[in-house]
């Protein structure tokens, strides 16, 4: 079973939510035991399982992802000015496995995923497979 | 099948291997070919693969990863200041995956799994799950 | 079904595009819904998913790799003085995952699959596993 899900970013870059989408498609497909996997199929956007409680850590992490691949470089020579972007994608990866366990994604307590946007806004699309 | 195993890292920052309990869990489920998913539920910490014969890259990629991302920075502000752990768990990830090809972990002939902690010492959980 | 591949690589370090032999495995396995697991068994190489069109978007992203992860660090203590191959292997991953939809993986249309040469030129070698 696969599912298509499209959603719209807000900035250049941001940590978009997508955990209870990930829910929703495993209590749709039935599935008691398995995994899925959930793939961004952008190259300037990725998937990242990582802290939902506190949103200064998104802020604190897209700046440091931000600091460590500025968005502007004289050496860059991609047109698009966007090379940054491709960075971060390869940096998180482009998509993030979540087991599936009693009919629910185990996540950790704090653990959400996350659509990576890098250069947005945009429209978006991200894939869940079950496997 | 799934199984759970616990931990206990011994400093701030460790690639503590994991390789072992990953052959020990492919063996007890008695699966002959499939996918070992080696997967992290905590926001700090990730998994990643790397070599296992010389220590040194170790404490190498340790060192490198803290240059990168160093621990105290004013700019940061989540209160916990553990910011740069969280980008370490972005950037290894929070999940591996392991070939299982005639009943063994398919690694290579320099590669071990490691449980990577950035916010230790804990005692820390994480899942293999075979399909 | 798993397939195993030889390539060689050019340089010490090259994204090298193995999209092609990831459709030839698929087309052979004869599997009309999955997920293909691109493993890559060395631990100074990687696999990872990005651009394919601009050809300046590899060299971009290597060159940025290279300012992260100097080859040269006086601090390494690793004898073959290759730590910056391991850093970016962790980086990038061990392997990449491809849904396979309607019997052929389902990549976006920008997205071509790297095997990510860090310590070349050698002979190299990767798996594709289908489930």
């Amino acid at each position: 079973m696969i599912k298509k899900w499209t959603i719209t970013t807000d900035s250049r870059d941001q940590f978009f939510e997508i955990t209870d989408k990930i829910k929703v498609t495993v209590l749709e497909a039935g599935v008691e035991s398995g995994i899925a996997l959930v793939y961004c199929p952008h190259t300037t956007a990725g998937i990242t399982i990582n802290e939902n409680a506190d949103p200064d850590v998104k802020a604190d992490m897209l700046r440091r992802l931000d600091e460590l691949y500025p968005w502007e470089d004289p050496k860059d020579l991609h047109g698009e000015g966007n090379t940054a972007a491709h960075m971060k994608a390869s940096t998180v990866g482009s998509s993030a496995k979540v087991i599936i366990h009693e009919g629910t994604p185990l996540l950790g307590t704090w653990q959400g995923v996350y659509f990576c946007e890098f250069d947005g806004p945009r429209n978006r699309t991200f894939y869940v497979k079950i496997i």
